[in-house]
């Protein structure tokens, strides 16, 4: 049986300064659930509907309630907090993202998947990028925000003191299918609307863009997620294999 | 002035059987409704609110109707009808994009943009993929959809009949970086959680995939999106170069 106390706490949660207050946050699903519990992370409550006999230590929750706690338009069959892990130390070493003012929490999770699957182990962002452990964010990572090492950081400062290659992805930039990529090196993506600050961009040693093959008249860019699924693959294709 | 008839018609659109009815579909925001007017669709009825003096042939909305009509949760400041453009023939040279059963509006719109910065001029949506004049389709698109030919069929009979390469996006197909991609050819990505659907898959010549560079024992895969981002920009990388 759920209390009171539990109801409130969790929906507390889909805010961020709750979330670091409690030093907790959401994951829905069962899939979402079994992935970071795989990677270690540490439950603190699990809730689902219909117990089966096995499900111990999981608490029984009605669909109504489920329905009113989660953060999903389409509620799953089950929700759980976990205990926010402590950042791992920064690494000088391989590929390191740094994603400036990402907004969009369906982009940082895209975006954090990508890390994943490519095997960037740590992702850099700037103060004002949306939390990652944001509902949204965590539901879009399909549970690979517990295999990346996600720092919030001032990334000017951080990007100042690099001593690896720093990559700025620009519109104008060099046509990164003709690039030299390192594979000890920084990659920065910029906002979905105004991308790379110009105080960010001017630290860069190299700028690149992924060149349009359509209508050249049309002024659109790519979205920030696809842009990055592009450019990592070119990194890793170039530098891993 | 909107009239009731109107905001019925509009809020109708939202459903694709209106749509097919009234051959419409709604796009908001100056900046989609502008990439729509340049690309030649015909603009059936437009609407925005605050009319400038300029604005001839707009007429004027409250912001809280607006807010009704709105498909968008933060309504931007516009909202126009366009007339469904008729589909263009279907051409067999060049790269096509099929996909198998894509249902989430944001993934489709992604690719939609996608086919438009590579120069895929041509998407081929099975009759179970999301419609492409879904309100949401439309706005992820950010205007490119008017740029990009789309085309709803019986995938299994257009692919029987074809004659280029058709290529399969799997989980264990070839590694795309060292595959020999041709340039008239068909590319088919599956469905968000079921993949290319068997059927569709042996009629392939072709099964490539992307490999995976992190932890090898997450099962997890790249979001349908992410992977022909990353698909497209191979085909025309090593293509068109």
């Amino acid at each position: 049986m759920i209390s009171k106390v539990q109801i409130k706490l969790i929906t507390s949660l889909q805010q961020k300064k709750y979330r670091n207050k409690e030093g907790l946050f959401i994951a829905e699903g069962p899939k979402v659930i079994a992935e970071l519990l795989t990677q270690g992370l540490e439950l603190h409550s699990h809730y689902h509907i219909n117990l089966q006999a096995d499900d111990s230590g999981i608490q029984e929750i009605s669909e109504v309630l489920l329905q009113k706690i989660s953060c999903l338009k389409t509620p799953n069959t089950s929700l759980a907090t976990f205990k926010i892990p402590t950042p791992k130390p920064l690494i000088n070493t391989g590929l390191t993202l740094v994603v400036d003012a990402v907004r969009d929490p369906g982009n940082l999770g895209t975006i954090i998947r990508l890390c994943d699957w490519f095997g960037v182990s740590q992702l850099v962002c700037s103060m004002d990028t949306v939390d990652c452990y944001n509902p949204k964010v965590v539901q879009a990572t399909m549970g690979s925000i517990a295999r990346v090492a996600i720092h919030y950081l001032d990334i000017h400062q951080y990007i100042h003191q690099a001593k690896v290659p720093v990559y700025t992805a620009i519109m104008d930039g060099e046509n990164v299918y003709n690039a030299t990529l390192a594979s000890d090196a920084i990659l920065i993506m910029g906002n979905e609307a105004n991308g790379v600050s110009q105080k960010i961009k001017a630290l860069s040693t190299h700028q690149i863009a992924i060149p349009q093959f359509g209508d050249l008249h049309a002024t659109e860019s790519l979205n920030v997620a696809s842009a990055t699924a592009i450019l990592l693959s070119e990194f890793v294709r170039t530098t891993e294999m």
